[in-house]
């Protein structure tokens, strides 16, 4: 691999779009179940070179998958139960397209698969905390990551004729894991026997009708004849319950205007600017000066163009842009601009409005864009100098960061701030919050930090722990300097696994197993000759070639 | 990397050895310290071409370290603190040998990595359930896998003198990561800041004195005149308190006799036979006739002759081999050949004389063999057929496998059997039975699985759900070659990555975190021209030529 941006990310990708827009998706409400109908348009690829065949995927089709899901949560907030179905005669999913893999650098496929399972998650989100569950109703056959879709729902029902079957064929078609989260979920959501999980994985042709039920690998099954019916009444189970949703009416999420130049893009509250030599990022998030609407009706009302969302779409934009489209930057320079006052009155009205469904599920999405920031394979320094306003929702941007540098200086005190929303409102994916994570061995430190409210100036927040250091005016800019010259020299890929290690102390969850485990593995896999190699099972696939393994076990 | 085997698997790696012959390390016992000094032969590498300096290690250097701690549980029974210690001056350890690792094909690195973890998980699971626990007493320069070694450890001296200092430099000087569970225990055993945890481990010059004291790097610092007398006190206070031990008596590790031939290893009780071109190995354990020795007494007597702690001892053995000196071995076919009841009344002497001391030990030793297996790389399928005693103890051999086939013979019923063992006395790294871990989803079948103690015909034991498949006689043999020609011929990398997610179902520990995360993350990172490519930094590392990265972050 040459120090040259990949082919394929030198076009960049777009991670806006609309359902008048989707190619691969069709996207209807019907009395509360909105029905998402896989329908993928072969010649719809991101890039050229290959078919999007049998609904096979790749990260556009993705990216329309995550809009949905998002639209129904604020479009659609009637919606009651998610239906995932397929548009093709005889096939649900046929997983990641294989041609769009085969042709993808290394670091492309990591991240197609972090995409993918950010998605998957989100759809797990809906059901645990938004009250929407999902049946995948697959009416043909489930392979790969077609399966691992099925298994982020709630309930899977299987066409049962004699010839569907679910499967996940990747270790002996592809020398490939499932990469997006199959494994974890086979033996830790559905718990299946470790034995048939292992025996599942390893059958190229997949398990089919009463066996796929008895191992618990599906939830219900239904011959052709019955299975619109069966999907319909188990939709009506799963959307049944619950609270009314009859007088939610949706909010617009419109797009997120922005400007862009070659080195740098301006949204409306967050900016990007690149420094592409010194492999380095600049991203500022600026707080509006005043708090905004404090009712929820008239948040509502100011709907996506409330600043608080608004700006967090706009930083969930800026870390994909950072990922997938500057492959390059190895450490992101982070601040908050704004007032800490001003901050920490929105925080008090998201949380005074938990009861309103929007404003909990704006603070939801805040939830999932600071996971993605945990999530995301670069250095982050929070730097809070003068002007800055770490506080409360934003102080969690700084805590999910590597490192957090505060100025001290006693002219012109700068100060940080806790509100409410730091005691767990956005938890990490390891559930903990970002405070108990970071005082682990501690925890009367992270109840300190609760108990002070309010501001908090430079100098008391190093004391709480809160600051990596505190540095002087006339140090500020030699050492900041330094310590990011430093950073941006280290190899990449030994941050990108300390970093994985040192972020998420505490307990594991499916989500930090997704991530941790099975992810690092997965990218093992993915530089392994036996799979990317000349004559490797994933370069093969599809051609005359046969593969040819070194039998080596590591 | 070619289909040979790599040139430093062809010279066969022993695991045995004796204090009489350590070329590393000194152990003194006194008064119930037990002292592990570290003096590493530069010149006692394993293989040629590199020197150990500076106390740094290879394999052959932790074999010792993990003969000794078997030999203080064992012949040193009386031992109520372990210190380790280091005969260098101003050097405590410099970790794992820079030269020995660049020489290494990458097959080697990963499994002297999971050996050093295996060691150090030993070393915690001495204090924990052996009330032993241990001080490092750092005289010197703790770098790397130095730091790792102590941070197994209950309690970190440091000297303070200045100069020495506690460091990972992994990161910004090799480009890997420490491989030895340093970053899972930094954060997850000592809970050191996350922040803090990143600042350290990019610290070429590490930590010392009383900023490591204050980050909780180590426990104590002590200047050079003090620091003999800190060590002896803190390891009176580590040695205080539990169990009056002055009666045992130690039980002498005798060697284990073995043949050989080209292609099998016989020990007494255990053989291994390889058929190297089908890349298969079956593995047979052979139980006695008899149960043997019921008393405590006659078991001490018996000592390392005892059939059950033999017979463990040289399948701990037999999983070495496979390891590290059969890296062409992908499957193991596992049988237990005996009496059903020969195995179920030996656990029952096992369980019953759980306060005695010696057979408590061959139990945690079980345990610890039986984790042994559910770490490696291979694929197991064990094998129930005529003459099995998959019973117990054996029982969780079956249950570590991948899959276990029983023969399903009405002429000459096959059997299997449960012991009250198989209730949690041995479990796995995540913390559960292997009973617990494969019901996850239905904890009422563990149940119903324990309440049957006793024999259990092949048939009931597939309704209990412990038989992957009950096979018919006439299928047996085609069936069980089918199901090994077409494993064998899966990519092994595809297979072990993804064994490493089905087998650890359930919590995660410190332990599934170290062999489940940090493993496949540095597995990954040893593979990464940015550490192993002909400009690594790994390679570089002590040569004229300086590293160059491609700075793409993934």
């Amino acid at each position: 691999m040459s120090a040259t941006a990949p082919p394929e990310t030198r076009e960049r990708v777009s991670f806006q779009t609309h359902p008048d827009r989707y190619r691969h998706w069709r996207l209807v409400f019907d009395h509360g179940i909105a029905r998402l109908t896989m329908a993928v348009d072969p010649a719809g690829g991101l890039r050229p070179g290959y078919e999007l065949k049998l609904n096979s995927y790749d990260l556009g089709v993705d990216i329309e998958l995550a809009d949905a899901i998002q639209r129904i949560r604020f479009e659609h907030p009637e919606t009651r139960c998610l239906v995932i179905d397929a548009a093709l005669d005889k096939v649900f999913c046929a997983g990641a397209n294989i041609p769009m893999l085969r042709s993808s650098a290394h670091g492309w496929k990591v991240n197609f698969c972090k995409f993918t399972n950010e998605t998957r998650l989100a759809l797990e989100d809906l059901s645990e905390n938004s009250g929407i569950p999902s049946l995948a109703a697959c009416n043909g056959a489930t392979a790969g990551g077609g399966y691992e879709l099925a298994l982020a729902c709630d309930r899977i029902l299987l066409v049962d004729d004699s010839n569907s079957s679910v499967s996940l064929p990747e270790v002996p078609l592809l020398a490939v894991l499932p990469g997006t989260g199959g494994l974890t979920r086979l033996v830790d959501k559905r718990m299946v026997r470790r034995d048939r999980a292992d025996v599942f994985c390893t059958l190229v042709e997949g398990i089919k009708g009463r066996k796929a039920l008895e191992w618990g690998l599906v939830d219900a099954i239904a011959p052709p004849s019955r299975f619109a019916a069966e999907r319909d009444r188990l939709a009506e189970e799963l959307a049944a319950g619950g609270e009314d949703r009859s007088d939610r009416r949706g909010v617009e999420l419109k797009p997120l205007e922005r400007e862009e130049d070659e080195n740098s893009i301006r949204w409306r509250h967050v900016n990007l600017a690149l420094d592409r030599p010194a492999r380095t990022a600049e991203l500022i998030v600026t707080l509006p000066d005043e708090a905004g609407p404090e009712q929820a009706e008239a948040i509502r009302a100011a709907g996506s163009d409330w600043w608080y969302f608004r700006a967090l779409r706009e930083l969930d934009e800026a870390l994909l842009e950072l990922r997938i489209n500057e492959p390059g930057i190895n450490l992101v320079l982070l601040r908050v601009r704004g007032s800490v006052a001003v901050a920490l009155a929105a925080d008090a009205i998201v949380a005074g409005n938990e009861d309103d469904w929007f404003v909990r599920e704006v603070r939801l999405f805040a939830k999932r864009v600071l996971k993605r920031l945990d999530m995301t394979a670069k250095s982050f320094f929070a730097l809070a100098d003068q002007g800055t306003a770490f506080a409360g929702t934003w102080l969690e941007t700084a805590l999910a960061a590597d490192r957090l540098y505060v100025l001290d200086d006693p002219e012109a005190p700068v100060e940080l701030g806790v509100s409410t929303l730091n005691g767990g409102a956005l938890p990490m994916g390891n559930g903990l919050s970002r405070l108990e994570t970071r005082f682990l061995g501690e925890p009367e430190r992270a109840a300190a930090v609760l108990e002070r409210l309010g501001p908090i100036p430079a100098a008391e927040a190093d004391e709480l722990g809160l600051a990596t250091a505190a540095l002087d005016e006339i140090d500020w800019e030699d050492e900041v300097r330094v310590y990011c010259e430093e950073r941006a020299s280290y190899s990449p890929d030994a941050l990108t696994g300390m970093e994985a290690n040192l972020r998420f102390a505490g307990p594991e969850t499916l989500e930090t197993k997704i991530f941790g485990r099975l992810t690092a593995w997965q990218n093992w896999i993915f530089q392994r000759p036996n799979a990317v190699g000349a004559t490797g099972a994933l370069q093969c696939y599809g051609t005359p070639q046969r593969p040819e393994f070194d039998y080596t076990r590591t």
